[in-house]
């Protein structure tokens, strides 16, 4: 296992590549973000965008996706996350991208009220092109070392 | 049609309730968080949250669901978002949770590059004992209305 005080700040967690597909888009839009331009084909080529397009929460949805991956690989004791600092949707998504990127331990802090450590991240993810399309800055919660002797399943 | 001259700073808009299935939990979580206290009620008992939660993604993407019924509604002209200046997962998403909320609209102005106006929103969503579960502050882009004699479809 990996814990808070195995994270160090300049670390880079690599995100394995995530492909995109059209009916992908449509079925997490039909239920989340019923947008036409994020569940008709042809109303999105009349749209702002030119084309069917991911919706940001979908395209966030498959970076934690990529993230909770990169946590189970690396062990990482992973206690959730208490939001998001900032986000932004550079480039749009659209079916056939190929995702893949990297996560930037930007800094880490012991937490002042509980036995967690707090793990700022930088997100960022990119196309096939090497366009970023999306940069999230977050702070993690992770789990603490158990002392020699503890009840580790506590 | 609701455009972008529409909207004004402090108005109030209703996001109307949606109700939270462990179904709908793991099914989301499956595919996009996969980590046990969102995935395996057991695992989640024994978790730092003592149940099954809902990913704050889904969570988000549930608050975006309520969204678009309410531009819907409003028949609000919504150009997409460029993304989010800050969210807080305030209170864990539980299954038979009952959301509901609202959307204030805390300022707007033109956009300086584009034919279309940004709109700055804070969401807040409480669950049905009126605990806020999640805050969003945000950007949207909204079309701003034909002048006359202008082609509408355009």
């Amino acid at each position: 296992m990996k814990y808070f005080e195995d994270i160090a700040a300049g670390e880079v967690w690599r995100l394995d590549r995530r492909e995109v597909s059209a009916e992908e888009i449509i079925a997490f839009a039909t239920k989340y973000d019923p947008q036409p331009f994020h569940i008709d084909a042809e109303a999105a080529e009349q749209s702002f965008f030119g084309t069917l397009i991911a919706s940001g929460w979908h395209t966030n949805a498959m970076v934690m996706g990529m993230l909770a991956d990169c946590i189970k690989t690396q062990q990482l004791v992973s206690l959730g996350a208490p939001g998001i600092d900032q986000c932004r949707w550079l480039v749009p998504v659209r079916p056939g991208d190929v995702l893949s990127g990297r996560a930037t331990v930007m800094a880490t802090r012991p937490s002042a009220s509980r036995p967690m450590g707090l793990v700022t991240l930088r997100t960022e993810v990119f196309n096939h092109v090497d366009a970023k399309v999306v940069q999230l800055d977050g702070v993690g919660m992770y789990g603490i070392r158990p002392s020699p002797g503890s009840d580790a399943t506590a």
